[in-house]
């Protein structure tokens, strides 16, 4: 795996808990694979503000998409931001208070976002984040029109400057608590699938994606 | 309720989609209450960061924790910045691509970070979080000792500068898009609980707090 991963750059070297910390490739993006959406960290120049917003991957970038007209969008273009994607996936219980933790993955993405200019590339890779929304979906759906590709903004960022953080397994005690007579362990999370709900006025048989999407 | 809503700073006016804004207190601690950890933007003088990190609520403000030596908890106390949890709770299906969205439910927060540094608060706080992650377990664990609080800050921020988005329900489609043969709905999501793991040393008979896990 060493050959695919990045070197820490001095915005990406984790330094809380550096053992949790990983540079790999195939880490990174499964945590954003995982993930429909992420946390984006940027400056006014008034402030800082974190808005989340729905995201995606291809190859070696995040994609996200905006109004033209969005604040967010116009800032992420002058000044480098701060990208981040946590899954929560569990509750670490120790015999001491201390020792308490957390399981989750979390990816660091820092860099600047650039527009994807090219109307054929912008086009194709809304059609990816539908695929990743529900994979067939993009052949059954009306297609967005130009106007409506007109309003909208694609934003992409390198994955180059990024590093990641990840804990998983049980509780870690000091060896003097060890007899401590509590009980230890992990009480695990999971993002589940619940049953899809049509709408109101839908008369169309649920297709694949619809039918299968509990069993993922 | 509105005698419990927050007006709208400039900070927090939500421009994007402002039908779904909210400045109800109720719904700000219930998207707080219903969440483990925020991200927090915050900027370090290079640049800004986004970084995940557990979080509760008592009162009037949401609380984190850290090691003293943090850079983050330095930074926090130094400068203004911006908390923000966020729940995704569907993805939906509209009969055109653009019409596509989430469900969602996410509060922003602006202010200053200050220290709890009055003991007895501090300690009361930290067993405040306890009660949230296993409600009864602060009676089981080994509690904390002077050194592992001195090794400790936790700090607060108050909840008085902050706007919620919402959205929910299933989609919105164009009225001429109405008759386009595509499955329309939400597939939701939801986080739920997994079997509790008893760490491999564990003898102890799981407390209420774990055997009620899965029944939330």
């Amino acid at each position: 795996m060493n050959d695919t991963a990045t070197p820490a750059s001095q915005r990406t070297q984790v330094r809380r808990a550096a053992k949790r910390a990983s540079y790999e490739e195939e880490t990174l993006h499964a945590i954003i694979d995982d993930a429909y959406m992420c946390h984006i960290a940027f400056n006014d120049g008034h402030g800082v503000h974190c808005i989340p917003t729905a995201s995606w991957r291809e190859g070696g970038h995040l994609y996200i998409h905006g109004s033209n007209g969005s604040r967010m969008v116009k800032r992420l273009l002058d000044s480098d931001c701060c990208v981040t994607i946590s899954h929560l996936d569990g509750l670490v219980m120790a015999r001491s208070a201390f020792n308490h933790s957390m399981n989750y993955r979390s990816a660091v993405i820092y860099g600047r976002f650039e527009i994807v200019e090219d109307e054929t590339a912008k086009r194709a890779s809304m059609e990816t984040f539908m695929e990743k929304l529900a994979a067939g979906r993009q052949a059954d759906v009306r297609p967005g029109n130009d106007k409506e590709y007109a309003a909208t903004t694609v934003l992409r960022i390198s994955l180059d400057e990024a590093s990641c953080k990840v804990r998983s397994g049980g509780p870690n005690d000091d060896e003097e608590d060890m007899a401590w007579p509590a009980w230890a362990g992990v009480l695990p999370f999971a993002r589940t699938r619940l049953e899809p709900v049509p709408h109101e006025e839908c008369t169309v048989t649920p297709p694949g994606y619809v039918r299968r999407w509990l069993r993922f």
